[in-house]
């Protein structure tokens, strides 16, 4: 993200956000469009999109749902665009295999397809620097950092997995900052799932995240994990469905819904 | 309710209750096993299931799904019994006909029959409780009064339909109260969607609901509204399947989940 102003893209609208994206630009989307709803994005054929809604009813920490576009719909209430272009970033997997990670997928599309809008926790993140949080891949210009867990999600048909994580390095007086901030918004991941010892989540090395970048961890700070929307991409993929398509980990689709909508009143 | 104690049913677990509804007690369920999540039910074949779902995602408010039952099932992680005979009242909707109103429904039930478990507003009334807010219909002794709006929902595939609301009467100084109070419970339809003016709900009448009974509005009281979850079995009624189960409003199920785990932190 080295060449890109972090000021002015904070600044931008969702649509101008997208047509950068649509034009080619490959980038995480943290810190872009301050205070407009980034969405994770998975799409699968309708006949696998009913095994994907109870898997978020189950797993609604780690999967809460923002839209359900209509059958082979491009756009909807959240998106006055394409889904198909307007993210920075895809993967295309194949019966559960990556098989490729393009920046459109209109050759991929199909009217049967299902797009499902998650939410994400780059939503809060404005929140915590709003509290004098620091937010460390924000600072160091890097994606968040993501590690697949030993916790496995509740299962729904044929969809289960690994509960997937984000983590945000917090200073020891600011976690219950961090927790009582976070956890007023339930429709983005809302509070953290676990507060320190990486290794109760099965993580081996924090310097080695399974998606996105390693941050730098001070003195004092302690690690906090958040349940993350690449969960139910991490079960899409293992319950190998003919066709999904998904954002790249970091790379969100930027909505035209306000993270004020999904603030607790 | 005359002949029931209100002190006893409120003191039952929920095994217990369901024993009572299972020997043919028929009473609406406000005030019983105080603490225990009650929940609507909406039984649908799996084919209609997945609009039921993206109608729940797209209208949050009146149809929060607090669990989904495999196809089949009779029991799920929130309900050690049978959901087949253990709610004191069901009605039976045949291509969107009530046909019967029973009290068991084994004799309907097929193995693609899939039960969703809806939230339900008598969760938060012993939060209203000790905020010192009375429960009209409560202290009534009658069933909580219902009405359908001029409000209609997001459609989802076959389904659409009015919003329907619960009314529960409030002094003027403590509707703010009841707004906070109920607000902690997102999962159980949570803040009011309306406060006074039944008019621009387009309800004519608040002495005849068109479900439940009337209770008494006091001078300085103002009706409160929220979201009910006879919504979802209105709009399952108006899309006629060719199979619907549901409670009878107001005889909801008592469930093995505990109201604090509806709470936010």
């Amino acid at each position: 993200m080295t060449e890109i102003d972090r000021s002015e893209v904070a600044g931008l609208t969702p649509a101008q956000a997208r047509a950068r994206f649509r034009d080619g630009l490959v980038t995480p989307t943290a810190g872009w469009s301050r205070g407009w709803t980034q969405a994770n994005l998975v799409v699968l054929p309708r006949e696998e999109a009913y095994d994907f809604l109870v898997f978020a009813q189950r797993n609604p920490r780690a999967c809460p749902v923002l839209e359900v576009f209509e059958p082979g719909a491009v756009s909807g209430a959240l998106l006055d665009g394409d889904v198909r272009t307007d993210l920075p970033a895809y993967r295309v997997f194949r019966d559960g295999e990556l098989v490729e990670e393009p920046t459109d997928v209109r050759s991929w599309w199909r009217d049967d397809l299902v797009s499902f809008l998650v939410g994400c926790s780059f939503t809060f993140e404005d929140a915590l620097l709003v509290a004098g949080i620091d937010v460390r891949h924000q600072s160091e210009g890097v994606n968040v950092p993501m590690y697949r867990t030993s916790v496995r999600c509740r299962p729904a048909g044929a969809l289960s997995g690994p509960l997937v994580v984000s983590m945000r390095p917090v200073p020891a007086d600011r976690v219950a900052d961090a927790v009582r901030v976070t956890s007023r918004y339930p429709g983005v991941h809302g509070a953290p799932v676990h507060v320190g010892d990486p290794g109760a989540l099965g993580i081996e090395d924090l310097d080695r995240p399974d998606h996105g970048d390693a941050v730098t961890v001070r003195p004092g700070e302690v690690p906090v994990f958040w349940a993350c929307g690449v969960t139910p991409q991490a079960a899409v993929v293992e319950s190998r469905p003919t066709l999904a398509l998904t954002h790249a980990p970091g790379h969100m689709l930027v909505t035209d819904g306000r993270d004020t909508d999904l603030l607790l009143a």
